[in-house]
């Protein structure tokens, strides 16, 4: 018996056919005596095609008519799954964002969330029903509709689950959990059975698609259990909680990767005090995302200064250098469009100082070159060269014991 | 330079193009001077889509959900009319029917207006910014959202036009206006510039399939000028008043026909005082819906009795006489699956009292034979055999000078 | 008793209701005695949903896999169409293009016809069988399924009735024909009975919106009758065909206008031979679409050229203008974004020497400046400011006797 | 290096999304010098769309034109797919089921397969292309076009796995593999990494929802290895073979169970020879489908015969067991609407006697009634009251080391 809150992503609500098998394991649950409050978000890719009306019929969208258009989508969907409760004999109750008590700022299309009061949700569970809530909507502070943005109802469940005190939140969705790492690329990959919050961003930051960082990072600061899932195969996922002891034997939990990065190397530099800085004060107000960044030691008072960025930020990145190696008198910048990052992600690197001269060493002996390196407490990143990343990830994750 | 209420069904909104074609017509309205307010449908078949989702996640749809589900096709379609008239320049506010001022009763699927409030509609005229109202909805007396029922957004026009004092209510669909007969039937079959409602309504109620007999009813009731046109071709096209003098000259405005009714005949029925009576109170009883009622001169004190009605009533109806027939020991119970009936409408009948002698003299010239005839002050109408039904009207259009 | 192709567009067939209506409408001709060839559209706005799937799956996309992509929308709608038909007893045969005998050369996407040869449809018609064909596609000489491009059902229907030998070719759409002026413009616009192929293609190149222009060409080679008419309404349009002595007295038969045109006028030309044949030729290589062309009478030895392109065009030829004033050393080229133009056509214009004067007055008359003329036989066509265009349409409406 | 059919159902390929997804994972597995021929079904519900659509138009759809409209689905798919694997740098080529070379028997909705001459996709993957193909379609022996019906890409896809010769057939979809139990009711349930054909035929048979019991029969057939795995996660799945040494170990594969039967018992019985065949006999002309009978011992010369039916044949069956009855002077006819079975599968119950005794004490042990019992050499399978089934499932689960 535990109070949860179930979160149903696009694709768990996609059809009728659908609907009714969540309407059926949810009705499942609730027998067993769970106390349930769904979250709810719109059917498959509704969400897209109602932006993708809006852009046919105006090319200037007023915010505030876009969250009229766009909270229709998780509205209806709430509706859809109420029915089909109803229909196994579970009450249940649809709940806008404003009924659920979802104040928002006035922010339209990306609001946030000032204050959850959801009194007339914990009303409806305490009498046995199910409410249902419809994701990633609110009321602002000025009384419209209120949109919290793409992936808000992620953020919506968790905050419910956090306002109402609940044991843990579930999120699922068509993937059956956090693998370690991509299946695609290992055959080995196994989903993990517990990760901890830390473990989860390290590795959302280093390429891992699912789920989305923001949702995390509200799970670990209000403190709220998250149980990633399938709603296709209902098997038991991976949980994402506070680190606890059990969890430290692993060294290495996953190997990541991502290759959506660039690398720009800026050459002769003049090794003066604060000429680093200047250029990455100079990325920063441009907005420009930096990942790693790395400078060579001076040789006869020159240096090179490399640094990834996302590959949508390549353009402007460039420009900036090339202004700034004139302004400085450097030597030059040399692009590159594509490089691979694998990385790995464990608690257990913490007191376990040989990680990264196996990752070295392993990659060496795989003839792979290592062209960048950066680490966290409980992260060591490579750039390798493209091609190689992902052999890097396949020989990695033997290495560390992670094929079985 | 006009205060009008235009009304625009689901095939004049039905995607992207069209929604621009009604907001770049709305504006050149706008532009030249008119105040505007518009009361939208849900996009094309999106209220049948929506419904067949409702039957195919359960069979128990509470109508608190079929409402909230319902009515998320309207605000759509309200939201994406507002931003294709911003983007031409026209400033517009979207309002659903709670923020519109509609207050129902609890009925949900089919609730009655209470109550019409809309401040912030006029507020938004008064600005010179067109307001986009979503048709059939409101807001119910506890609270939550209500759906007017199908066909429900002419009467949101008509009642919003009542209570803003509007010139006119204009209701937009995909035929350019109400014809003399069915074009289909008639080749020379022409538009009316001009019907009044009483016309209208005789001509609802025998046949002619637009505008919806509800909306003529209402707007008669509140004497709001209708304009029924096309958001198609936009040109002129029928408008629906309250009777003047200048209408008076045509006899005969239209003929319609209709061809869904059934006919029951009670024969060998003994001649006594309220055994019709019976009969008629049985059927009401039983919600079967009459139309037409003959009774034959008795002849050796037994008569028989006939009467049409709706093909889908024909069963109950059947079930009934069968009982009666038993009861009052007649002769028996003959059905007709099927027959034509042809009428004319005009007000210039009133006046004119050989306009029946003409039908039947042109029916009995074709070699048409009449089964029944029912009359009111502004109507005739004979049932034929089915197969002649069609003849009948070309021959009646030609007859009266509809042809021209 | 006609042998008839009628075509059926998008909006004709755009839901079950609709392809119910047409049936229903087909059967009755069909009864009635006409031997009819239905040629079908894909229903509503489905090319463009195959167009927006392939765009969001491909950026490479083969011509090969588009036509198999394409034409599946026309052959669902062709299968829906015969299968409405059989259920009113109405026996029906659907045709692919290929089964059609439609013989197209290879050109992907945008085929042309090689051959038609229906021996199928009219073997389907010989049995009085309602033959259903799907539009816009054909089967390459490679034994391919290609696809004719957007509009393509006008052409496939207009070729099939030339080698049928149909009596006509009617064209059923979403408006009720061809009407004297844009019904958005001018109130009194009426729809025209008849236009002859000339008029027609005048008014198509001057501003008309439907027909296709290509279509109408079509059937005029071919001397194929066409009827433009509504699948909404049913009644009868407006027939396009050869000139015949019964058109000619009226001398005007429409008032067009345009507003997507933009105007360029390069000053201080020096006058000599060939010189602004030498700016035509640069504008004729880079495709730019020219419209109207003045030169003014020289003063001085320098002229000015005006000439009005299309706005999509504009920028082009702006930038060949300014190559050639550096090259000619003439004075300058001077822009106007939007013109107005508005257009007079009319068969009677050939033996009545006293249109344009009157146009000219009553233009004047308004205080309607005229920038620009052209004139063909049968059209006269005038540049007015863009702000004054739908004036000038309502004035020579009504001056020209077309209100009535 | 492997030459391997993949067939991607419905939900691989529901989006543009899924199918570069899709296409994504097959260039990956293309690269690493795998030669693939992919058999793709339509998008997402698209055929169940296209159902509704004929059902909207026609109540007679004659098989010809449902073939014609249903095929246009897989065809979509094929072509997106390709045009997908094109944009990453993959050759492919569509093949409708006809350019397959499926060739059909000219049973319209549900043809059967009579030769497969797959020249065209031979050659393509000859080429180190990539062909795809439409599923559950082909071409009759009277040169219209067919399809299998509903499920019928899996028989497709190994179809022309045999035809070619590959080593194994992918059936990707949206499980990752085959459990030991449903996991919405065994919290423990895991994904088997392997089964033989055998067994996955018994758990089919016995409520295991995927993959169709058709296909399998068909790979068993042609000994055509199956990979039933996820397209969502890309993880390895499980392996459906013939029985190897290696998997004889497991004494129980999976306990299954289903709740859509009813059962039947007809009491009082004459215990004569034949009795009992006559029911049969009477309810097989009928076409019920009987799973499980049961007969018990004679007493005073009168027996109970009980058996399983499922719930959609239970009103035909009463009937003709209540006739039954009256014929032959029996007791009475009991039915009961719904039961519960619960199923152990493992090809080593062939060899360990003990079995059925621990299914029983189990059971017993926990309170669980059995009412009927049925086995093959691989099964055991036990009705109980539907409300502790699901409790059976999990005890048993545990009993035989299944919770891991």
């Amino acid at each position: 018996m535990a109070f949860l809150v179930q979160k149903f992503g696009g694709s768990s609500v996609a059809d009728p056919d659908r609907i009714r098998n969540v309407a059926d394991y949810v009705a499942r649950r609730h027998k067993r005596g769970d106390d349930l409050v769904l979250v709810v978000s719109a059917m498959g890719k509704e969400t897209d095609e109602l932006l993708r009306l809006a852009q046919e019929v105006s090319d200037t969208r007023p915010g505030r008519e876009m969250d009229m258009l766009i909270t229709t989508g998780e509205r209806k969907a709430t509706a859809l799954v109420c029915m089909a409760l109803h229909d196994l004999g579970v009450p249940a109750d649809s709940f806008t964002g404003s009924q659920a008590g979802f104040l928002t700022d006035t922010n339209h299309t990306n609001a946030k969330i000032l204050q959850v009061q959801p009194d007339r949700v914990l009303d409806s569970v305490r009498k046995r029903r199910v409410a249902v809530v419809g994701g990633s909507q609110g009321v602002s502070t000025d009384h419209d509709i209120t949109f919290l943005g793409r992936g808000g109802s992620d953020t919506t469940a968790v905050a419910l689950a956090h306002a109402l005190g609940a044991d843990a939140c579930e999120l699922y969705t068509d993937v059956s959990g956090v693998f370690t790492a991509d299946p695609r690329v290992v055959d080995e990959a196994r989903r993990m059975e517990q990760v901890s919050f830390d473990e989860m961003l390290e590795m959302c930051a280093s390429g891992c698609p699912k789920p989305a960082m923001r949702s995390v990072e509200f799970a670990r600061t209000w403190s709220v259990p998250l149980h990633v899932r399938s709603s296709f195969t209902w098997e038991p996922g991976t949980w994402i909680t506070e680190e606890d002891p059990d969890m430290e034997d692993a060294i290495v939990s996953a190997v990541t990767h991502e290759e959506s990065e660039a690398k720009v190397t800026v050459t002769g530099v003049p090794d003066r005090p604060g000429i680093a800085a200047t250029l990455f004060r100079r990325l920063a107000d441009a907005d420009v995302n930096l990942d790693m960044i790395v400078q060579n030691v001076s040789v006869n008072g020159v240096t090179n200064i490399s640094f990834t960025v996302p590959q949508a930020d390549l353009g402007v990145a460039l420009e900036i250098c090339n202004d700034y190696v004139a302004d400085i008198d450097a030597a030059g910048v040399v692009p590159k469009d594509t490089i691979g990052k694998v990385s790995l992600v464990g608690a257990g690197m913490k007191t376990n100082p040989g990680v990264a001269a196996k990752v070295f060493e392993t990659l060496a002996d795989n003839g792979i070159n290592i062209e960048m390196i950066s680490t966290s407490a409980i992260r060591i990143s490579c750039v390798v060269p493209e091609e190689q990343v992902e052999r890097a990830v396949v020989v990695l994750h033997a290495a560390f014991g992670l094929d079985n």
